[in-house]
């Protein structure tokens, strides 16, 4: 069994600009059933978890995985689903909801710096400092009524924004040069999508937890939020930490096309599980005969 | 009383590198005595006071001063006579010495990142990312053996200092473009100077604790790091983020020189204490008629 999903038809190319209206929500199924659906994401994870952990055991490179998209567009189902099974003391989620009184008392890449994952780890941000070129520039006065930047680098709101994707572009060139690979999902769905989804969380009890009115709220400012898109992975995909759009009116396709693209990335690391010297294996031996030769230490009963 | 200093003196301009050998490590004493020395300290310090408590209340500002300089050069001696005074609230200082084992398993910005200050804060630190070029630059094994990075990225080690030059220029821009003001101070002191220092460390019993063999050992690449400074100051001294080259011998025109340069950046901040509007002026005669009506509490005892 197998499928063939290409990551070069998600990926944004840094020379060729999308326009958001002409990238589909939806494709064609890669899966002929459910039960195929289960077995191909299975594979990839499999595949996913062996590479984790030779990751975590060469203890070089770090992966930093950013889901962005819409409320409803499936960034929580897409790390639960794609993420499970793999060891969690290799990976590190993070999501980023309205920032808290300390983080605007800093600079906005504050709070995420510190949850850049360690080496060896795969970081997870559900939702990121992207957020700082979406939903503020959907709603600038976020940034003069409540980030308090001094009001001089604030007069020119077109040069703000300019001045964000430069400063992202460079954070994440900084990482990749120290080994840090960062590697972002732009979960695109449909406007009709979204409003199946929201009344299923309505009319079903047990999903009326996952709304609230603020969500539906923004809804109002869908063509702003996917003007404010289309202008961000234009501006901060990049040949070293790309942007991919994934079609996610269809979770299952969704998911597949993200476990192939995180597979194809971690494929993509030039590492090794740490090699064994002879010393180090003479020293071993020399240790297995202190512990064989030790007498076993009597049970504390 | 009052003297002239003129902060453009010790600035290292984009346009015009500098070389060290031609940077004075000493000049005419900007004091007649002691004492003035002392009044004119006290002067800036009272300035300084007042302009950070502007600051903090205006709370859109931080701004972030970076102590560099090889041992003895007088990093914490200008830290305690320049700062002290100013209320500690406003003031954060970090000092960053050997990285931990958390701190290595991070990339090179993370524990700075952490550390930087928050708005209407200054923020202090004693040594900083600079090491990265400075110390990791005379020793690159520590990049190799230490930092992790994964080989691919550490095969060109003069491509490596580039990129973190260039890392660092973006970094501080992003701080500027937030409101973050970032000026750097190079301690510089010659090596006959460090020599009498490290020699008063050993005669003088009560400074005996200041010094460990290890400071001694790297002054055998002092030639090695004064290179490194050269390269690094005309590297990263920007229009927004100037370093400054500090005479450092005679510790007294050092940190009149600190104070005045520090002040100068205080000044140019566009701050003023928050505006008070009418509408805000009448809610407080309200809240104190309600105040003044309430009855005296009893004491609890």
């Amino acid at each position: 069994m197998n499928i063939k999903i290409n990551p070069e038809d998600f990926r944004v190319r840094p020379e060729k600009p999308i326009q958001i209206k002409d990238v589909p929500t939806k494709i064609a199924p890669l899966y002929k059933s459910g039960k195929e659906y289960s077995k191909l994401l299975e594979d990839y994870q499999k595949e996913i978890y062996d590479l984790q952990n030779m990751m975590y055991a060469h203890n070089r490179y770090a992966m930093l995985l950013i889901f962005q998209g819409m409320d409803t567009a499936g960034k929580d189902g897409a790390i639960k689903h794609v993420m499970t099974g793999v060891n969690p003391a290799g990976v590190q989620v993070f999501s980023f909801k309205k920032p808290s009184t300390t983080e605007l008392d800093h600079n906005y890449l504050w709070r995420t710096n510190i949850a850049m994952p360690e080496r060896g780890r795969i970081g997870i941000f559900n939702r990121s400092y992207y957020e700082e070129v979406l939903v503020v520039k959907v709603h600038p006065t976020i940034l003069t009524k409540y980030q308090l930047i001094p009001e001089e680098f604030t007069q020119n709101l077109d040069q703000v924004w300019q001045n964000r994707y430069e400063d992202i572009r460079n954070h994440e060139q900084y990482a990749h040069r120290n080994g840090t690979i960062v590697v972002k999902f732009f979960l695109h769905i449909s406007r009709e999508e979204q409003r199946q989804r929201f009344l299923e969380r309505i009319d079903r009890p047990e999903k009326n937890w996952k709304l609230s009115p603020a969500d539906t709220e923004e809804r109002q400012y869908w063509d702003d939020y996917q003007k404010a898109y289309e202008e961000c992975v234009n501006a901060t995909s990049t040949a070293n930490s790309p942007w991919y759009i994934i079609p996610g009116d269809d979770k299952k396709n969704a998911r597949l096309i993200i476990s192939k693209i995180v597979l194809e990335h971690l494929c993509g690391l030039k590492m090794a599980y740490p090699e064994v010297t002879d010393q180090h294996r003479e020293e071993l031996q020399v240790i297995r005969k202190a512990l064989v030769a030790e007498a076993p230490a009597k049970s504390k009963k």
